[in-house]
């Protein structure tokens, strides 16, 4: 080992990217690669325990600790763990592909349901223009720019009690004679409350030369633990004019609320964390802009939705509190915020409206999503599960609403599974056997070669594999079934979905009983979350008329292939509606309307939050639904009939219990 | 002529400042001597013509631009205009003790009468505190830190509809935390709508530690044109703890705010006379917070009136068109602005309430004397004067009010005399003709030698030559009158008040014809403003019942000698009142009280604002007022009275026509 003497300097070259950084001697490897901006995946941030930040150190020396996530093949060929790697001499590392993230693929993102849409509101947003011709002043009428203004304003419109934000004043004067006396005037709606739309006091935020009624936009944001998506608002048409998206680039720090709340308590932790996801938001605008060929000034309002977490962070606010028992945010109802104040690279004059949020696991984005759409506005029992990083279930209609948070973990997103993946390129999402040799069919996005497994790709294959009885009812492969791909590995059993050469990696990629262990808690977690509040008040699964799933995931999930591992209730399937993104949808209608601005207060003040962490019944549903599909069969009758006639159609036993 | 060369760097040296500086060759010497923090007088702001910034170069050479303003004699002594005078080579220059100011005078700042202030008003500011005990979160009650806080506030003291300040989340959960759940929330009321305090909601802006109601102030500020006055009042108590009054650091820009306007129109010239005043707001409240030992911190509001040209300047708003035609301001209610941003010295929480304005010449110190003397709120016909730099007048009562701006020149403020000079150390204040000799008696402030004379010097002298029949009713000597004081000078005649060995400055100091022609001029346009406003509604000078006089100049002013020169109405004199700085008592009553805060608003509303610079009336008014008293006599009868008696009494003819 080579003394480390922290004063030198070393400079290290990260491939393919080709980028170089210099830094002290004795820097982390995973540090030093966020500094140069290359992004290497990190689930737990850094903390060695999830091996995505594997890295291949090319040339020079690191003093490495070695983790049981590294085999002995891959120690041996130079490969390491960035985050449990410092730096000894100068370095060449390349990262290799299933470090790193694709952006590409997340224009996979789904088109919302017309079906599932809040209806019957007014568009009458919350950022408004008007256009007035003042009479110029003269000695008989010299009242100050501002009330001619206001008197303008008045006369024309109807339009009283306004309120101004001092800003204004300091262009007010150039601008009324630079425009001859004909200028547009932007107002915001911020502070409401609900029934009292007739006290609102809209502020004048903006005052332009000559009439730009018809360059009026705003922005939508879904501020995700994984992406961001955002949309560029036409507010005079009424419709969206651009779409983009982009992993949070917070991603780097953890791959999950928890490791970015641990990350955040760091010293200085928090400002990397909001520079990260501002810097994510800059992106989008930017690329949101050069689409739709907006003048980045005639962008007047943020209306942004995200779980409590992410909109914390964004906001400066240490969400350490979000995390300790028991439980609180800052604040559920955000007052009105500068953008640009978070670094947000939009005009001066641009607020940011937060949407109000319920609890710690609770956020904004449950509460877009309900509103954009409708669940709150019918008499239809709704079952709205938000399927993200975290699982987050809504029981309720028109007149009430019970919601919680399930910890379902990170197998959805690929996470805790020997070759999870997110969902990018190369990931298995798709999974079928083929009679009669019933060898397995794998479907791939981008129909790249399979580099490992996505969220999606689990179920199917999970469903696949129980379906046709290799795999049994508690998650253990049925031994006697004829296929070399049943195989004894370092996690129990497992089977090989695509053997080395067939894949991207270069390496046979299984499915483990460790794997599908995860798959199953998770599933139960959100099973037994919508037990729980259903059963909260009085229904059963059963009664429930419509179920929404919300998510980027959750639009890509099979219906059939979900009910079968028991992740969604056995009803009857025309119930199921996909929304896709339904935080982005209820962030852009509230943009479009300031009632349902209005209805997102009161939906987030009519919810009531349940524990699941602590609840003895959650906890009972909880045990009984590690089972595929339930150890219930009543709660899966025609999961049951299914599994009972294919076993009676085959001559071997294909379900091994 | 040495040849100047922009490159080279050139020392000056100012004594008795002691103080240097290097700046280019060819620099202006006033900007150098701002540049090094040393005042010199410059009334006109740099344009050459007031005089008032003569230096002795003692060394090295300046290039000058000779002006009418220098004597030969001075010429050849080495003084010259700091401001026609760019510097050659490396320098030192003596500014002369006339071309000084002095701040130690500053306290002979008058008391105000407590027979005219505001009477009834609740003491309720608007600036509050409440100190709440806080139930810990618990998992069956883990609300958001902040609805925790409005719940306690609306429980223990019936707070409902409160706004926050998004910059109260930083630090809220830490504050609770670390407190033990026992907080001190500051509240604040801004917007305010005449009628509508039930329909207030006010700011949460702050949040401490523990119980801090007992540390619970604000600060009330006059900016005047020619100094800053502000008080640190306990809003617990309800006092005032410490007074405290400088020279507006702008002044070196300028002495009216005419000038100051011109020079806010050099390229960075509005910032440069911001930070003036910022730097003098900063100096009064440093001295306030040290006598009063509070801490900064503890102060949570400014409540501040000024003239519209100081207002905006201090607000960064150029005040550009408020000196040209129509004469219009950027707006006359100033929305709430925090005190930080402009570079003031307090908190992060705190905001500046500005009182409103009427028009560009009626500012927020005219509404804010209106309010604290009370005039609105009495049935009483009062006319109310504030000569400060400019002369504002107000005719009305709680009905009805009429204003104007009177330009009056600099004479009150010892510009455009000769050896006129502000109320400092050394200035003739007082005057008079010692019988049998007639020889003149001179009081000065600080009771020093002679220097100048300022305004109220002005006014006694000029009341004291012209009652002793030396001066005629049209302004010109009686030449006929035996005195060696009288002589022919370059402005006409003129007459010596002090020989050059008793005095400071080593010459003669005089009073000139010109000087009393622009004395006439300026009380004549104060006294036909005055007689614009009340014969326009249709009343006389006989029909007040209450005269109130405020300003710092009008309260060392003598009535006796002000009506004997026609500047007052000859009315019974105990219908007058010094109330001192209306301004500031304004002020320090709108911060004990929401009410009187509201109430300058609708004080604002209610005046009628008469310019005065193209009214027929008032000119024909203005012309019959160049003269003293008048040249209608009716209108002056005691004085007409008591000439009339004097001329009798004395065998010579005294009177001069």
């Amino acid at each position: 080992m080579t003394k480390v003497s922290p004063e030198a300097k070393r400079k290290v070259h990260f491939e393919p990217d080709n980028v170089g950084i210099v830094v002290e001697q004795g820097s982390n490897l995973l540090e030093a690669a966020r500094d140069a901006g290359v992004h290497i995946n990190a689930s737990c941030g850094g903390a060695g325990v999830c091996g995505t930040c594997k890295v291949l150190i090319r040339r020079g020396e690191v003093e490495s600790t070695r983790t049981d996530k590294l085999s002995d093949e891959e120690w041996e060929q130079g490969i390491r763990q960035a985050c449990q790697s410092r730096i000894v001499t100068d370095l060449t590392v390349y990262i290799p592909i299933e470090s790193r993230l694709e952006r590409a693929v997340l224009s996979r993102e789904s088109k919302e349901a017309p079906g599932a849409l809040a209806t019957g509101w007014r568009f009458n947003p919350p950022l408004s223009k008007f256009f007035v011709e003042l009479p110029p002043p003269t000695l008989e009428d010299n009242a100050s720019d501002l009330s001619r203004v206001l008197r303008g304003l008045n006369r024309r419109y109807n339009l009283s009690n306004l309120t101004v934000d001092f800003d204004v004043l300091k262009k007010l004067s150039k601008i009324l004679r630079d425009s001859d006396w004909k200028v547009t005037v932007t107002t915001l709606v911020t502070a409401v409350k609900p029934k009292a739309a007739d006290k609102r006091r809209p502020r004048v935020i903006n005052i332009e030369s000559r009439d730009t009624r018809q360059k009026h936009y705003s922005l939508a944001l879904d501020i995700g633990t994984t992406t961001v998506c955002g949309q560029l608002l036409d507010l005079k048409r009424g419709k969206a004019l651009a779409e983009s998206i982009e992993y949070n680039g917070q991603i780097s720090y953890g791959q999950d609320v928890i490791s970015r709340i641990a990350y955040s308590q760091n010293p200085g932790g928090l400002k990397k964390l909001q520079k990260a996801v501002v810097a994510t938001i800059n992106s989008v605008i930017k690329e949101l802009v050069t689409k739709s060929r907006v003048n980045i000034k005639h962008v007047g309002h943020l209306s942004v939705a995200g779980n409590t977490t992410m909109i914390q962070i964004l906001l400066g606010l240490d969400p350490k509190y979000v995390r300790l028992a028991p439980y609180t945010p800052v604040a559920n109802f955000i007052p009105p915020v500068k953008a640009r104040s978070l670094g947000i690279k939009v005009g001066p004059h641009v607020y940011l409206f937060a949407f109000p949020q319920v609890a710690s696991y609770i956020g904004g984005d449950i509460i877009s999503g309900i509103v954009g759409s409708g669940v709150y506005q019918r008499k239809k029992l709704t079952l709205y599960i938000d399927i993200g990083t975290n699982g987050e279930v809504v029981v309720g209609n028109s007149d009430w609403m019970v919601v919680a948070s399930c910890s379902a973990g990170p197998a959805f997103e690929g996470g805790g599974v020997r070759y999870g993946m997110v969902a990018t390129t190369g990931a298995i999402e798709d999974f079928a056997l083929e009679p009669p040799s019933l060898e397995p069919v794998l479907g791939t996005i981008g129909g790249a070669k399979p580099k490992g497994i996505c969220g999606t790709g689990l179920i199917s294959i999970v469903a696949g594999l129980f379906g046709a009885g290799i795999l049994g009812a508690k998650g253990k492969f049925n031994i006697d079934f004829l296929t070399n791909r049943l195989r004894r590995g370092t996690d129990g059993y497992e089977y090989v979905l695509a053997w080395a050469p067939e894949t991207e990696i270069g390496k046979d990629i299984v499915i483990t009983e460790v794997d599908i262990d995860n798959l199953i808690r998770a599933k139960a977690a959100l099973y037994a979350g919508c037990q729980t509040l259903v059963k909260s008040v009085g229904l059963s699964m059963a009664d429930i008329e419509q179920v929404i799933i919300a998510g980027a995931f959750g639009s890509h999930i099979d219906i059939e292939e979900s009910i079968t591992i028991g992740l969604f209730p056995d009803i009857p399937r025309e119930r199921f509606v996909f929304i896709g993104n339904g935080s982005l949808m209820g962030a852009r209608l509230a943009s479009f309307s300031t009632d349902l601005m209005d209805d997102a207060r009161r939906v987030a003040r009519m919810m009531t939050n349940i524990e699941l962490s602590e609840n003895a019944d959650f906890m009972h549903y909880y045990v009984a639904a590690l089972f595929l599909p339930h150890t219930d069969a009543s709660e899966f009758p025609s999961v049951t009939e299914k599994l009972a006639k294919l076993s009676n159609s085959n001559s071997k036993p294909r379900i091994a219990v």
